[in-house]
């Protein structure tokens, strides 16, 4: 992994209306509508960075706070924060908007991994990841946390040796 | 919530076939696709428990091993595990296979969260689950626990005050 | 035909919720996406009997009764009744229900009738299939005087000589 | 039903391409997507005949012969046959062709029945069918009979008293 | 490109049903899901003229006047006016109608341009057309100033060697 | 018309994977798919700038150059130029982008024009745009131009009488 590229190098805007199909009984946006949106956008991000097909390879807790109403503009902006050999991390903030009505509905945020894989579907090196602006290095920062968080829930860590992670329960000085 | 119902009234079993338009460049189920899927899932599950309309609060974080190739079969089972005032934690088993190769392709769990709402989109109580077999009581006991991770994760819980989760990371007796 | 595979062997649930393109200007599930998922919940059907690719060969009489609203979920409940060489008789019944209004909208049943084909589309034999349940047996026994109907509707057998179909008509006694 | 229209006056043409996501593992058209469309092309047929919003009651018994492979044009050509009170018989003819490849795929036919239903979803009377040519005239008397079949298949009608339908199977003069 | 056809032999019939998908917030048809209507009914077109694998090459200036609410049938009827080298420019008329309320919306009209290409994706030539109505021979006709149009608008031609435009422009006579 | 908005406060950036149903024969984009996809992208761009609900009156004339392939990445950006009473005209710059392959594969650009309406449908006043770039300047000029020549091609207004139009084809020093 010799080569680098900034993180903003990735940046990628994404501009849905939420029609008729993408609803529930209420007339407002599914959640998993908006996970599938997100994973599209993230994917192409993460394509983005590694110049490779990318695979799905986790996506951290979302929550969902207020109804998007169809006919809604939802707009998804994500960068790759941080590379771990053949994984990337993809941050994604959503914003949804009825612009008729002039009133921005939400903004939400989520975290989706990707692994770049060659034309065998085998995983392959990235490039690393330069954050630059503050929000950048904070996030490059924070993804260490994050991944060891998703490696014991996915069963594949220790709690006990989740180091970083312990420091978020604010544990480490226990 | 005076109104009790068994985990198992609400086991719901949904098959898919994964179709071309579900597939990335490596004609493999788009992860992003998976999730939207669970959450139709998850909801009428939920809906079968509340006899309600219900919206996604949550998704835990996911995990997505192997591929599931173009053609598969996804099976998707899931249950109400435990229900909190308004909101119910469904569980979700996924199994994919290729049944020509007569090859199971993998299995994958998750976890959602629903919300109850009237017709005007306001939260309303919903019965209280009772788990009877060993594995609906082992879910109902560490619903609590994950659902501490969603409120810490989402900011609204400090994680100090995480008594359960901090049991997860076998702190509690640091 | 050597191999035997018993009838709940094939046994598949598949739940749809009916979202807006689904429906018609009544806000009500058309009758041809009904029929859509019908076909794909029986193709799953008779996979997993055959473990063979398999391709749709004719659908029988479908009625259908009542409007099924926007909303609803579709629930489908199919195993294959019988064998004949490369053809399985598949069953189904489906039930909708307005989940919210606790109101079971219909239910209905239908036979789809499937052939297993190798990777070059030739049809290939499949196990016989061994009902065991009273209703399974009794399907099983039904399905040859149906297959005389789809083969005297389909110009393949003459009337005269559609033995079972006769006493279906309750003229073999005339 | 003071009212009559020509068969005529309701036909309908309907041409589709077999998209990506109409096709099974084998890249043929399912036999589902194709019954879907015979049920939009039959609405559209019925709409015209009864000026009114229309209903799926049943579709005959369907027969698919030879696939249709990805990328083929497939044409629908429907009209009303025969009305009875608020029903209205449809005919469906349909072709396929690989147009590139100047090859006629394959030619099937379909009976669906639709219902005429006002703004409340009650059913209402249409015209009288005036049948003209040949085909339109032969298709208008054998209307009966197939109705016939439909409601011994229903279970609505006894099968002894299916008058017309004994005629099919030739047992009329037994 | 010796061989010849007639404008008729390419002429096709498209039916379609406005579903709540393809609506936007008056729950009118969205102008870019007819422009994707006419695209697949101009693509089939061609393609019967052609009889080769066909690629859209431009549309022409699109006007939409009056709304097309949900449920409206729209017909649209193509055929290709005339062939230059491997391309055919397709006319296509649209008609929506709202069937149950007697009432014909609008008509439209549009050309598309199609390029006809062998397998490897390069241009081939195809049959010259022979007009026979008045319609096709004043459409054969004005197809060089069209074709005039769409070169000066991609830049492939300058504006005063487009000798029949400036016919158009009535200022051939200045 | 009192309210004046700067032109880059209505861009907007689309991003889409071509997905298996958005492709024709050869694998590569549909033009009607990317007409929809760019009809979409304007429509937002057109209520940021008006907020207000907003439909489709015409597509400017559209080449397609190069195929753009399965799995490709297509970046919309689209700004308002300029706006007449109720209508706006919106610039829209498609790139197409094989990220794999590091193969940047065709740029193309567009004019869509969208009317502002109220809840009834009824026209009504947008804000004027006020351009600021170069580039937005520019097309702010030109945009007279264009509007002749939809209204020409649309039969409301005389050739002759298009005085910025017969400037394009310089032949007002004729």
């Amino acid at each position: 992994m010799t080569k680098q590229k900034f993180a903003s190098d990735s940046l990628t805007t994404m501009t849905e209306m939420v029609l008729p199909n993408d609803t529930n009984t209420l007339n407002n946006l599914m959640g998993g509508r908006l996970l599938h949106m997100m994973d599209i956008c993230a994917a192409i991000t993460a394509q983005k960075h590694s110049n490779r097909i990318v695979v799905t390879a986790s996506v951290d807790n979302v929550s969902f706070s207020e109804p998007i109403p169809l006919g809604s503009v939802v707009t998804l902006r994500a960068w790759v924060t941080r590379a771990f050999n053949s994984s990337m991390e993809v941050y994604i903030e959503v914003h949804a908007e009825n612009i008729p009505a002039q009133k921005k509905i939400m903004s939400n945020k989520a975290f989706y991994t990707f692994v770049a894989v060659d034309q065998t579907g085998a995983p392959i090196d990235v490039p690393a990841v330069v954050p630059q602006s503050d929000e950048e290095k904070e996030l490059y920062e924070s993804a260490l946390r994050r991944r060891q968080l998703r490696l014991v829930l996915a069963g594949r860590l220790k709690p006990q040796d989740a180091t970083e992670l312990r420091a978020l329960f604010e544990l480490n000085d226990v």
